[in-house]
């Protein structure tokens, strides 16, 4: 922002001869500095206003992640993957802020992995405060709620915890390191030796928190193999419906109110001008108000994709392309994860991997000049989208993305789950699974829909009674 | 607000004869110029935070929505409500986008219909940001919400994606346009021409939202017929339970936490005094605080009143009888419904249609002279509330919007369902509304308490099976 | 802040002998005047926006709570609970907004009672706006909230009536006067004759608001008996289970959401410096996002405590043991509720009296200087945490906090239960408990999840029809 620093050495003499010229002009500055600082610290409430609140928002999304996986398993299982979406967020708690959060933005730092605020150790700092860290957090936990979605129904409550604790305090961190620290070596924010000249612009996490989570649940799943009952003995996919779809619609729908913290969000600060005297009333906030709504039309343009599989129209037009292809690309992978026998009750590796890939390449192809170039001023020339006259490096960075997080994730992961399955941790007993878990590890079903005192009467009262228990 | 602009030309004289004065008085007046402008950005910020996340108090509303209505309808009609409101969402997020913004606050127009800002060309402008499209559309999405609970459990799904398109796209904007916009006739915010000298105050919707979703509705409702059953052979009114109190209470609830959105929200900004220099803490954020003060007390006082039938007592002392007299409202247009064999599942054309008309004939009897003042100002002898001794203009005034707004809904939804009655495309056959239209259309019920391997156990295990796979 | 009164009698003589210094310099201060009134209107917004958006995440406390309350109780009475958290919140809309609020910050008053501003006449101040009011109230409807599950199962509706506008509109304003009010006697902010030279720092509600809604919920559930069914006929405990495990973790998580309003949000106001002008970044925004980050960390802590009963490790450290110690506290609580034949169907007494006990006297031990002397400017020697350095004289005055509030509460609500025993308006009668509140009083059940049309044709179809009625 255009700052006034007012100096009293150079007021002075221009205030003429007169003896006091030197008290005139200290005190003038005085002035100009009290201004200042009230509007440095006015600037800092709104900014953490704006970031903390967006956080709440996209810590909703938890809640909207346990009512769309519960919704989408059968009753016996669902207070398990709802207790692990708790333990994502708890887990996450202690293992960003001990680890993850040093490993991703403790800086300066090289630009592979970070090295400072272990246990939020002199923090803050003035270019981030804890509002930033509690927002990087909401973000790895929902990396982890991704995973967990992925493997739900068949999986020890022990794994879950060893996967989500790694998954928050590390591997999650380290990619984040790479693409959104100022020091990371995929950055677009670098000050120097862009990728590429141009570095990967993964704004709101399609490769750092969709990709990571997803290709996580991918080897999760797969090393775990289907469900019982997923396929028949021929080997044809078995629907196994869950258990409640006002769940699953309401989830959704929580999770569509959480995006508005996630995307909007992911500007971080609002306080900001773009410099254009000439239209002083387009700013951050601006920018922030069009990923609101590019949220909204993407958002409608993927559900109306979805529900109707029928075409649609034309910065938003660009929105309903994102989101019309997305769900074509989600549809496309469920077709071939039945055909390669792949279980993911919550498709979570198919949407998460298949659509975090997607949105990479769409902003390498659509990319608007003039939006890059508000978000990363001072360097006119960058690349910007190949299908918007701005070369193809900018897509080149964003390939090299999805290969490098694919890459990683599969060589911490995958081992981690191959080691978990070795040692008898991974999966629980078929029993267990045919029972329910909730029965065998959570002290009994989710639903209990007549009591005790019914029971026992319906014993002796039979059909009859059940008839008026179960209403 | 009492903003200071700098004027060098003004300010060179008045420093002296000195030779350096012109170089102190731009100076100085750059300080200014900063200062000033570093305050139109932070006013900005603020302005767009407190847009932004009333707009996601209010899209909150359509969760609150969806589980009132899951919870009204039966069981096995339950996926269907609840996708027709994730539908009024998503088609609203495009025909708003496309049309019905520009229809309603496309600027300049006239008095009747707005005509720039399709599909957001040429925006934001100085007055409106991304924000306010947000608003809006959160908005255009809440009237097409309340129509759909009128004609719940009966309804085809095409039917909805064409009303649900039309009225917000085309029917709610125009209204909007008429009340709302700066440019239309019967709007209080005109700089001349106004509607008996007044124009009508309606600041949260009563008439633009509640009386065009619940007019529809009832046009909708009255095509369609009532439900099969809900009527006796003899006329008497037989009760559809809901399937889930649960669902409604928690619907209510969350509604009631978007209210916070909807009310204090359509103030649109908070960083704007009052001029009054005597009081400097009390402006528009007081304005606003008051507003969530009255939605909190007209909504407990309906609650009680409504729950226990029973007189209440005594700004906020209005908010309650304001709350009072609205739920003997719906108490009224309920017992008239059943005389009518009007049959209206979520009870929407008798709530937002009958307390939307109250609520815009409150306004006209008690609004308080001050407060007119203070959201309109610089016409200090404007017409307020018959009851506070404000003369009857604003009274007619609103009776003309009740009048209009019947009207011109009547005029375009009537027809609308009319026609789609005759095409055969608005209501289900008799078969699927005995089975439920989530066996029918959305691939089986909302709710699967037991499983799939269960299922086949139970039918070797019969009866003592099936008592624990209900639980 | 370090604001800046801009003095044109000052700045004139500075400016020269020329005859227009006066002119100069008024009109220099005309601008600084201008920019100062910019910045406090635009303060007041900020901290509006901040303290609404908080109260309105307390607000979903209700519906949090309104769902674990649900889930926690049997099928038959949860309209009845539900219905009992409605009623909190719009009873104690009334009655806090005519009564409750006066007493508790009615100023200037006693340290005992407050006197002013019943209904909100001549309200808002200088130093307090509406949501300020409102702020307050969702802490009211909060205390009312715990109480209520105390008593579930097993109460009638007229006592929760009772009890509820009893406690929001007079007991618990009383206690949020003595110490929250900048009058009351124990309160931190006093300007003079603080309780041991320290005054009780109870941030958010250990003792105002949970200790009070406990020990209130202990007196009713210790009248009205445990529950028919709760202790087997050797007295042994008989757990009876709630209807809903989804709704008990959806509720919790809905309560995390909501702390961020109620721990974060009792700041209530962001736009303060800390006046340290080496560390301009740092300020009431860092502390509020602190706060954040502590209640997300005790929060983890305790869920995994909980969860597994381990050990887990160490600002931020301090809510790791803060969370663990609380967790044991619960699990202590409840053990002694067993031996003494206690019910409380929500653990409310345990968990609120207990824990809101123990995060007294955990502040007593752990406040640090730092953070003390930034909420409590201008008394730098004043006391802080025992275990910090800090001498015994905040343990102290705490101590008698928790005897204080444990003993008012005792001395007004243990009457009033026993008082409406003694009337017989207390508890159900045995016939209803058995049959549950909602179909003696709510005119039904919660759910239903088959369908009247279903029902007849089940009465000819016997069992196979049962089967697929009940999915």
């Amino acid at each position: 922002m255009a700052t006034f620093t007012c100096s009293a050495a150079h007021l002075r003499p221009l205030l003429g001869t007169d003896a006091n010229a030197t008290s005139a002009a200290e005190y003038i500055c005085n002035g100009f500095d009290a201004v200042s600082n009230m509007f440095v610290a006015a600037t800092y409430a709104i900014d953490n206003t704006y970031l903390l609140f967006s956080t709440y928002l996209v810590f909703s999304m938890q809640i909207g992640f346990a009512m769309l996986c519960a919704g989408s398993v059968r009753a016996k299982n669902t207070m398990n993957i709802m207790l692990t979406n708790v333990l994502d967020a708890a887990t996450g708690g202690l293992s960003y802020y001990l680890f993850g959060f040093a490993l991703a933005y403790g800086s300066p730092s090289n630009g592979f992995i970070g090295k400072h605020f272990f246990g939020l150790d002199n923090f803050p700092i003035p270019s981030a405060d804890y509002s930033y860290f509690l927002y990087q957090w909401s973000f790895a936990i929902a990396a982890a709620g991704i995973t967990s979605g992925s493997i739900a129904e068949r999986t020890q409550f022990v794994a879950y915890l060893i996967y989500s604790s790694f998954l928050t305090g590390l591997v999650y961190p380290i990619v984040s390191h790479w693409f959104w620290s100022a020091d990371g070596w995929g950055s677009a924010a670098r000050e120097d030796h862009l990728l590429f000249g141009s570095g990967v612009i993964d704004f709101a996490g399609s490769g750092v928190v969709h990709m990571v989570g997803g290709i996580a649940g991918l080897w999760g799943a797969w090393v775990e193999g289907p469900r019982m009952g997923r396929f028949d003995s021929d080997g044809k996919p078995v629907t196994l419906r869950g258990h409640s779809g006002t769940l699953v619609v309401l989830g959704t729908f929580l999770l569509w109110f959480g995006w508005y913290g996630f995307n909007p969000g992911s500007f971080l600060t609002i306080v900001k001008t773009y410099g254009q005297t000439d239209t002083p009333f387009y700013g951050q906030w601006s920018a922030i108000g069009r990923t609101a709504v590019t949220t909204t039309i993407a958002g409608s343009s993927a559900a109306l994709t979805t529900l109707f599989g029928k075409r649609l129209l034309t910065d938003p037009w660009a929105a309903i392309i994102c989101g019309f292809v997305a769900s074509w690309v989600l549809i496309g992978f469920n077709k071939l994860a039945e055909k390669l026998k792949y279980d993911d009750p919550l498709e979570a590796a198919q949407l998460h991997g298949g659509c975090g890939a997607w949105g990479i390449i769409f902003t390498g192809l659509f990319a608007k000049k003039s939006y890059v170039n508000e978000i990363y001023p001072g360097k006119p020339g960058r690349p910007h989208g190949l299908f918007m006259g701005g070369g193809g490096r900018l897509l080149g960075a964003h390939l090299i993305q999805i290969l490098v997080v694919t890459g990683w994730v599969s060589a911490t992961m995958g081992p981690l789950f191959f080691l978990l399955h070795k040692l008898g941790l991974l999966r629980i007993s078929s029993d267990e699974e045919m029972a329910g878990i909730d029965v065998t590890s959570h002290g009994g079903l989710a639903y209990e829909f007549h009591d005790d005192n019914d029971k026992t009467i319906k014993n002796s009262f039979m059909i009859t009674n059940m008839d008026t228990s179960t209403v």
